[in-house]
Protein backbone atom coordinates (compact mmCIF):
# COMPACT_ATOMS: atom_id res chain seq x y z
CA UNK A 1 0.00 0.00 0.00
CA UNK A 2 0.88 3.52 -0.73
CA UNK A 3 0.36 5.31 2.98
CA UNK A 4 0.75 9.03 3.16
CA UNK A 5 1.53 9.19 7.08
CA UNK A 6 0.68 12.74 8.37
CA UNK A 7 3.11 14.00 12.01
CA UNK A 8 5.85 11.17 10.77
CA UNK A 9 8.88 12.88 12.48
CA UNK A 10 6.96 12.95 15.55
CA UNK A 11 7.30 10.05 18.75
CA UNK A 12 4.37 8.32 17.54
CA UNK A 13 4.65 9.01 13.60
CA UNK A 14 7.79 7.66 13.84
CA UNK A 15 7.18 4.18 15.72
CA UNK A 16 3.96 3.91 13.05
CA UNK A 17 6.77 4.13 10.35
CA UNK A 18 8.92 1.56 11.59
CA UNK A 19 5.71 -0.43 12.14
CA UNK A 20 4.70 0.00 8.61
CA UNK A 21 7.42 0.79 6.02
CA UNK A 22 9.05 -3.03 5.75
CA UNK A 23 5.52 -3.85 3.79
CA UNK A 24 4.09 -0.42 2.68
CA UNK A 25 5.46 2.42 0.80
CA UNK A 26 5.64 5.69 3.25
CA UNK A 27 4.76 9.30 1.98
CA UNK A 28 6.16 10.67 5.21
CA UNK A 29 4.57 14.31 5.78
CA UNK A 30 5.09 17.01 8.40
CA UNK A 31 4.66 20.78 9.14
CA UNK A 32 8.10 21.58 7.92
CA UNK A 33 10.10 18.37 7.60
CA UNK A 34 9.20 14.80 5.24
CA UNK A 35 9.00 14.27 1.77
CA UNK A 36 5.87 16.53 1.96
CA UNK A 37 4.78 19.55 4.31
CA UNK A 38 1.25 20.41 4.89
CA UNK A 39 -0.56 23.11 7.57
CA UNK A 40 -3.66 20.84 8.38
CA UNK A 41 -4.89 24.13 10.02
CA UNK A 42 -5.17 25.77 6.10
CA UNK A 43 -7.48 23.78 4.30
CA UNK A 44 -5.61 25.18 1.26
CA UNK A 45 -2.50 23.50 1.89
CA UNK A 46 -4.12 20.45 2.68
CA UNK A 47 -6.07 20.13 -1.04
CA UNK A 48 -2.82 21.07 -2.39
CA UNK A 49 -1.02 17.75 -0.46
CA UNK A 50 -3.48 15.66 -2.16
CA UNK A 51 -3.33 16.93 -5.72
CA UNK A 52 0.67 16.46 -4.93
CA UNK A 53 0.19 13.33 -3.56
CA UNK A 54 -2.66 11.18 -5.25
CA UNK A 55 -3.38 7.66 -5.53
CA UNK A 56 -2.82 6.19 -1.78
CA UNK A 57 -4.23 4.08 -0.10
CA UNK A 58 -4.11 4.83 3.28
CA UNK A 59 -4.18 7.92 5.69
CA UNK A 60 -2.19 8.16 8.92
CA UNK A 61 -2.66 10.86 11.22
CA UNK A 62 -0.16 11.73 14.43
CA UNK A 63 -1.04 15.14 14.45
CA UNK A 64 -2.72 17.92 15.83
CA UNK A 65 -2.20 20.78 18.61
CA UNK A 66 -4.69 21.45 21.50
CA UNK A 67 -4.05 23.92 24.47
CA UNK A 68 -3.78 22.48 28.22
CA UNK A 69 -4.86 24.73 30.71
CA UNK A 70 -7.27 25.73 33.47
CA UNK A 71 -10.95 25.71 32.65
CA UNK A 72 -11.62 28.91 33.97
CA UNK A 73 -8.71 30.17 32.18
CA UNK A 74 -10.00 29.36 28.62
CA UNK A 75 -10.49 31.91 26.08
CA UNK A 76 -11.52 31.93 22.78
CA UNK A 77 -8.34 31.51 21.11
CA UNK A 78 -7.23 28.74 23.09
CA UNK A 79 -10.22 26.87 22.56
CA UNK A 80 -9.87 27.49 18.53
CA UNK A 81 -6.06 25.96 19.01
CA UNK A 82 -7.82 23.15 19.39
CA UNK A 83 -10.94 23.08 17.53
CA UNK A 84 -8.50 24.51 14.09
CA UNK A 85 -5.65 21.93 14.74
CA UNK A 86 -6.61 18.50 16.43
CA UNK A 87 -10.09 18.36 15.52
CA UNK A 88 -11.20 20.11 11.79
CA UNK A 89 -7.21 19.39 10.82
CA UNK A 90 -8.02 16.13 11.03
CA UNK A 91 -11.72 16.01 9.98
CA UNK A 92 -10.53 17.79 6.99
CA UNK A 93 -7.89 15.36 5.78
CA UNK A 94 -10.66 13.00 5.70
CA UNK A 95 -12.87 15.50 3.61
CA UNK A 96 -10.34 16.52 1.45
CA UNK A 97 -8.39 12.93 1.14
CA UNK A 98 -11.69 10.85 0.45
CA UNK A 99 -12.08 12.64 -3.13
CA UNK A 100 -8.27 11.30 -4.03
CA UNK A 101 -7.93 8.01 -1.89
CA UNK A 102 -8.06 4.41 -3.73
CA UNK A 103 -11.21 2.46 -3.14
CA UNK A 104 -11.22 0.75 -0.22
CA UNK A 105 -8.68 2.78 1.71
CA UNK A 106 -8.27 4.00 5.12
CA UNK A 107 -8.08 7.17 7.39
CA UNK A 108 -6.81 6.41 10.97
CA UNK A 109 -6.82 9.75 13.09
CA UNK A 110 -5.55 10.19 16.40
CA UNK A 111 -7.13 11.01 19.40
CA UNK A 112 -5.90 10.21 23.43
CA UNK A 113 -7.83 9.08 26.42
CA UNK A 114 -8.62 12.16 28.25
CA UNK A 115 -12.04 12.55 26.55
CA UNK A 116 -12.85 9.06 28.54
CA UNK A 117 -10.90 9.62 31.56
CA UNK A 118 -10.43 13.40 32.36
CA UNK A 119 -7.41 15.13 33.25
CA UNK A 120 -7.00 18.26 34.79
CA UNK A 121 -6.89 21.16 32.59
CA UNK A 122 -8.04 19.05 29.59
CA UNK A 123 -11.44 20.20 29.07
CA UNK A 124 -10.33 21.13 25.34
CA UNK A 125 -8.50 18.56 23.91
CA UNK A 126 -11.41 16.14 25.62
CA UNK A 127 -13.56 17.97 23.44
CA UNK A 128 -11.98 17.70 20.46
CA UNK A 129 -11.22 13.48 20.80
CA UNK A 130 -14.90 13.30 21.74
CA UNK A 131 -15.98 15.10 18.45
CA UNK A 132 -13.44 13.13 16.73
CA UNK A 133 -14.25 9.95 17.74
CA UNK A 134 -17.96 10.52 17.21
CA UNK A 135 -17.27 11.77 13.89
CA UNK A 136 -14.98 8.84 12.59
CA UNK A 137 -18.02 7.23 14.13
CA UNK A 138 -20.44 8.80 11.54
CA UNK A 139 -18.25 9.02 8.79
CA UNK A 140 -17.95 5.58 8.64
CA UNK A 141 -20.98 4.90 7.85
CA UNK A 142 -21.15 7.44 4.89
CA UNK A 143 -17.99 6.76 3.26
CA UNK A 144 -18.49 5.51 -0.10
CA UNK A 145 -16.01 2.89 -2.33
CA UNK A 146 -15.55 0.57 0.95
CA UNK A 147 -13.18 3.33 2.04
CA UNK A 148 -12.71 2.73 5.91
CA UNK A 149 -12.03 5.30 9.13
CA UNK A 150 -10.49 4.51 12.36
CA UNK A 151 -9.67 6.10 15.20
CA UNK A 152 -6.19 5.65 17.59
CA UNK A 153 -6.31 6.88 21.06
CA UNK A 154 -2.84 5.65 22.67
CA UNK A 155 -2.37 6.47 26.41
CA UNK A 156 0.53 8.88 27.09
CA UNK A 157 4.41 7.27 25.46
CA UNK A 158 7.09 6.23 27.45
CA UNK A 159 9.13 8.75 24.69
CA UNK A 160 6.84 11.68 26.25
CA UNK A 161 6.56 10.90 29.40
CA UNK A 162 9.16 13.39 31.10
CA UNK A 163 6.87 15.93 29.46
CA UNK A 164 2.79 14.43 29.62
CA UNK A 165 3.22 12.03 32.96
CA UNK A 166 2.81 14.77 35.58
CA UNK A 167 -0.99 15.56 33.89
CA UNK A 168 -1.34 11.81 34.35
CA UNK A 169 -0.80 10.51 38.14
CA UNK A 170 -1.10 6.92 38.36
CA UNK A 171 -1.09 6.29 34.55
CA UNK A 172 1.47 3.34 32.91
CA UNK A 173 3.10 4.68 29.93
CA UNK A 174 3.53 2.49 26.85
CA UNK A 175 6.38 2.49 24.39
CA UNK A 176 5.53 4.36 21.30
CA UNK A 177 5.76 0.92 19.69
CA UNK A 178 2.67 -0.41 21.62
CA UNK A 179 0.86 3.05 20.13
CA UNK A 180 1.82 1.68 16.89
CA UNK A 181 -0.43 -1.16 16.79
CA UNK A 182 -3.27 0.39 16.47
CA UNK A 183 -2.39 1.86 13.68
CA UNK A 184 -1.24 -1.31 12.26
CA UNK A 185 -4.48 -2.61 12.87
CA UNK A 186 -6.54 -0.01 11.34
CA UNK A 187 -4.92 -0.01 8.24
CA UNK A 188 -4.32 -3.50 7.78
CA UNK A 189 -7.53 -5.31 8.95
CA UNK A 190 -10.84 -4.44 7.60
CA UNK A 191 -13.04 -2.82 10.81
CA UNK A 192 -14.31 0.42 10.35
CA UNK A 193 -15.85 3.65 12.82
CA UNK A 194 -13.69 1.84 16.06
CA UNK A 195 -11.84 3.69 18.40
CA UNK A 196 -8.84 1.31 19.26
CA UNK A 197 -7.67 2.13 22.93
CA UNK A 198 -4.15 1.27 23.53
CA UNK A 199 -2.97 1.18 27.46
CA UNK A 200 -6.10 2.22 29.05
CA UNK A 201 -9.50 1.06 28.41
CA UNK A 202 -13.31 2.76 29.07
CA UNK A 203 -14.76 2.25 32.62
CA UNK B 1 -33.82 27.61 42.64
CA UNK B 2 -33.60 29.94 39.51
CA UNK B 3 -33.24 28.25 36.31
CA UNK B 4 -31.87 30.14 33.43
CA UNK B 5 -33.46 28.12 30.65
CA UNK B 6 -32.40 28.88 27.10
CA UNK B 7 -33.97 27.36 24.12
CA UNK B 8 -37.11 27.88 26.59
CA UNK B 9 -39.66 28.37 23.44
CA UNK B 10 -38.84 25.39 21.94
CA UNK B 11 -40.32 21.79 21.94
CA UNK B 12 -37.61 20.50 24.54
CA UNK B 13 -37.37 23.93 26.29
CA UNK B 14 -41.40 23.93 26.70
CA UNK B 15 -41.27 20.69 28.48
CA UNK B 16 -38.46 21.67 30.26
CA UNK B 17 -39.72 24.70 31.71
CA UNK B 18 -43.28 22.74 32.04
CA UNK B 19 -41.51 20.11 34.59
CA UNK B 20 -39.63 22.61 36.49
CA UNK B 21 -41.92 25.74 37.16
CA UNK B 22 -44.07 24.57 39.93
CA UNK B 23 -40.92 24.25 41.82
CA UNK B 24 -38.48 26.99 40.69
CA UNK B 25 -38.07 30.33 39.26
CA UNK B 26 -37.47 29.69 35.47
CA UNK B 27 -35.87 32.47 33.69
CA UNK B 28 -36.78 32.11 29.92
CA UNK B 29 -34.56 33.02 27.27
CA UNK B 30 -34.41 32.49 23.43
CA UNK B 31 -33.06 33.97 20.26
CA UNK B 32 -35.69 36.39 19.77
CA UNK B 33 -38.71 35.44 22.57
CA UNK B 34 -38.44 35.16 26.70
CA UNK B 35 -37.59 37.11 29.47
CA UNK B 36 -33.71 37.54 27.97
CA UNK B 37 -32.39 37.14 24.16
CA UNK B 38 -29.42 35.70 23.68
CA UNK B 39 -26.76 34.17 20.70
CA UNK B 40 -25.27 31.77 22.21
CA UNK B 41 -22.80 32.27 18.89
CA UNK B 42 -21.97 35.51 20.53
CA UNK B 43 -19.72 35.79 23.76
CA UNK B 44 -20.44 39.30 23.96
CA UNK B 45 -24.33 37.96 24.06
CA UNK B 46 -24.02 35.72 26.13
CA UNK B 47 -21.39 37.97 29.25
CA UNK B 48 -24.65 40.50 28.41
CA UNK B 49 -26.84 37.71 29.52
CA UNK B 50 -25.33 36.72 32.45
CA UNK B 51 -24.18 40.16 33.69
CA UNK B 52 -28.18 40.84 33.78
CA UNK B 53 -29.71 37.83 34.71
CA UNK B 54 -26.46 37.58 38.14
CA UNK B 55 -27.43 35.09 40.81
CA UNK B 56 -28.76 31.69 39.89
CA UNK B 57 -28.65 28.17 40.03
CA UNK B 58 -28.65 26.46 37.23
CA UNK B 59 -28.39 26.74 33.45
CA UNK B 60 -30.13 24.61 31.37
CA UNK B 61 -29.49 25.00 27.38
CA UNK B 62 -31.98 23.48 24.97
CA UNK B 63 -30.43 24.92 21.82
CA UNK B 64 -27.83 24.99 19.36
CA UNK B 65 -28.02 24.64 15.64
CA UNK B 66 -26.11 22.11 13.69
CA UNK B 67 -25.91 21.60 9.66
CA UNK B 68 -27.12 17.87 7.93
CA UNK B 69 -25.51 17.08 4.81
CA UNK B 70 -23.85 14.09 3.01
CA UNK B 71 -20.09 14.42 4.38
CA UNK B 72 -18.92 14.53 0.46
CA UNK B 73 -20.79 18.20 -0.04
CA UNK B 74 -19.78 19.28 3.57
CA UNK B 75 -17.80 22.93 3.33
CA UNK B 76 -16.22 24.60 6.05
CA UNK B 77 -19.02 27.08 6.50
CA UNK B 78 -21.49 24.33 7.04
CA UNK B 79 -19.02 22.83 9.38
CA UNK B 80 -19.01 26.18 11.13
CA UNK B 81 -22.18 26.26 12.30
CA UNK B 82 -22.74 23.07 14.17
CA UNK B 83 -19.17 24.51 15.90
CA UNK B 84 -19.85 27.97 16.34
CA UNK B 85 -23.67 27.35 17.70
CA UNK B 86 -24.26 23.83 19.44
CA UNK B 87 -20.78 23.12 20.53
CA UNK B 88 -19.07 26.34 21.52
CA UNK B 89 -22.53 28.03 22.04
CA UNK B 90 -23.01 25.71 24.62
CA UNK B 91 -19.22 25.61 26.41
CA UNK B 92 -19.98 29.36 26.12
CA UNK B 93 -22.45 28.69 27.73
CA UNK B 94 -20.11 27.29 31.07
CA UNK B 95 -17.56 29.18 30.65
CA UNK B 96 -18.70 32.27 31.15
CA UNK B 97 -21.93 31.25 33.10
CA UNK B 98 -19.09 29.62 36.01
CA UNK B 99 -18.34 33.18 36.80
CA UNK B 100 -22.16 33.94 38.08
CA UNK B 101 -23.49 31.05 38.84
CA UNK B 102 -24.43 30.34 42.97
CA UNK B 103 -22.37 27.72 44.90
CA UNK B 104 -23.84 23.96 44.42
CA UNK B 105 -25.11 25.17 40.73
CA UNK B 106 -25.31 23.41 37.61
CA UNK B 107 -25.46 23.48 34.01
CA UNK B 108 -27.09 21.28 32.12
CA UNK B 109 -26.44 20.82 27.89
CA UNK B 110 -28.10 19.32 24.95
CA UNK B 111 -26.91 16.29 22.59
CA UNK B 112 -28.90 14.05 20.83
CA UNK B 113 -27.75 10.29 20.10
CA UNK B 114 -26.24 10.28 16.81
CA UNK B 115 -22.58 10.29 18.09
CA UNK B 116 -23.35 6.94 19.58
CA UNK B 117 -25.50 5.73 17.03
CA UNK B 118 -25.25 7.91 13.44
CA UNK B 119 -27.45 8.29 10.73
CA UNK B 120 -26.82 9.63 7.21
CA UNK B 121 -25.71 13.09 6.91
CA UNK B 122 -25.13 13.52 10.39
CA UNK B 123 -21.09 13.44 10.32
CA UNK B 124 -21.10 16.82 11.70
CA UNK B 125 -23.47 16.51 14.33
CA UNK B 126 -22.03 13.84 15.34
CA UNK B 127 -19.01 15.84 16.34
CA UNK B 128 -20.39 18.39 17.96
CA UNK B 129 -22.34 16.06 20.12
CA UNK B 130 -19.30 13.93 21.22
CA UNK B 131 -17.35 17.10 21.56
CA UNK B 132 -20.34 18.28 24.38
CA UNK B 133 -19.92 15.00 26.15
CA UNK B 134 -16.56 14.98 26.13
CA UNK B 135 -16.30 18.93 27.71
CA UNK B 136 -18.79 18.00 30.16
CA UNK B 137 -16.91 14.88 31.68
CA UNK B 138 -13.69 16.86 31.70
CA UNK B 139 -15.41 19.90 33.01
CA UNK B 140 -17.18 18.05 35.68
CA UNK B 141 -13.99 17.86 37.68
CA UNK B 142 -12.55 21.21 37.25
CA UNK B 143 -15.36 23.15 38.57
CA UNK B 144 -14.97 24.80 41.77
CA UNK B 145 -17.50 25.48 44.67
CA UNK B 146 -19.34 22.37 44.30
CA UNK B 147 -20.87 23.34 40.61
CA UNK B 148 -21.88 20.27 38.51
CA UNK B 149 -22.32 19.58 34.66
CA UNK B 150 -24.37 17.11 32.59
CA UNK B 151 -25.58 16.36 29.22
CA UNK B 152 -29.17 15.52 28.10
CA UNK B 153 -29.48 13.24 25.11
CA UNK B 154 -32.63 12.98 24.12
CA UNK B 155 -33.58 10.67 20.79
CA UNK B 156 -36.16 12.46 18.85
CA UNK B 157 -39.47 13.98 20.26
CA UNK B 158 -43.02 12.63 19.02
CA UNK B 159 -43.66 16.56 18.69
CA UNK B 160 -40.27 16.96 16.16
CA UNK B 161 -41.17 13.59 14.83
CA UNK B 162 -42.39 14.72 11.32
CA UNK B 163 -39.42 16.82 10.92
CA UNK B 164 -36.72 14.61 12.10
CA UNK B 165 -38.29 11.13 12.00
CA UNK B 166 -37.22 10.25 8.55
CA UNK B 167 -33.40 10.57 8.83
CA UNK B 168 -34.05 8.08 12.14
CA UNK B 169 -35.11 4.79 10.59
CA UNK B 170 -37.08 2.51 12.94
CA UNK B 171 -36.58 4.76 16.27
CA UNK B 172 -39.16 4.81 18.37
CA UNK B 173 -39.77 8.76 19.38
CA UNK B 174 -40.58 9.59 23.06
CA UNK B 175 -43.05 12.83 24.05
CA UNK B 176 -40.89 15.88 24.83
CA UNK B 177 -42.03 15.25 28.41
CA UNK B 178 -40.20 12.18 29.05
CA UNK B 179 -36.84 14.01 27.47
CA UNK B 180 -37.91 16.79 29.98
CA UNK B 181 -37.24 14.02 33.06
CA UNK B 182 -33.59 14.15 32.42
CA UNK B 183 -32.90 17.38 32.96
CA UNK B 184 -34.98 17.37 36.35
CA UNK B 185 -33.13 14.65 36.66
CA UNK B 186 -29.44 16.80 36.10
CA UNK B 187 -30.84 20.20 38.24
CA UNK B 188 -32.51 18.10 41.24
CA UNK B 189 -30.37 14.87 41.82
CA UNK B 190 -26.17 15.32 42.91
CA UNK B 191 -24.37 13.92 39.66
CA UNK B 192 -21.99 15.00 37.87
CA UNK B 193 -19.72 14.82 34.36
CA UNK B 194 -23.00 12.12 33.44
CA UNK B 195 -25.03 11.69 30.33
CA UNK B 196 -28.83 11.36 30.61
CA UNK B 197 -29.61 8.93 27.79
CA UNK B 198 -33.17 9.43 27.14
CA UNK B 199 -35.55 6.46 24.45
CA UNK B 200 -32.26 4.93 23.92
CA UNK B 201 -29.36 3.29 24.96
CA UNK B 202 -25.06 3.28 23.86
CA UNK B 203 -24.24 -0.58 22.55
Amino acid sequence: MKIILIGASGTLGSAVDKALNTRHQIVRVGRKSGDFQVDITDTASIEQLFSKVDDFDAVVSTTGDVHFGPLAEFTQDKFQIGLRSKLMGQVNLVAFGLKHIRDGGSFTLTTGQINEDPISVGASGAMVNGGLEAFARSAAIELPRGLRINIVSPTVTEESWSAFGPFFPGQKPVPASEAARGYVKSVEGMQTGKVYRIGWSRD
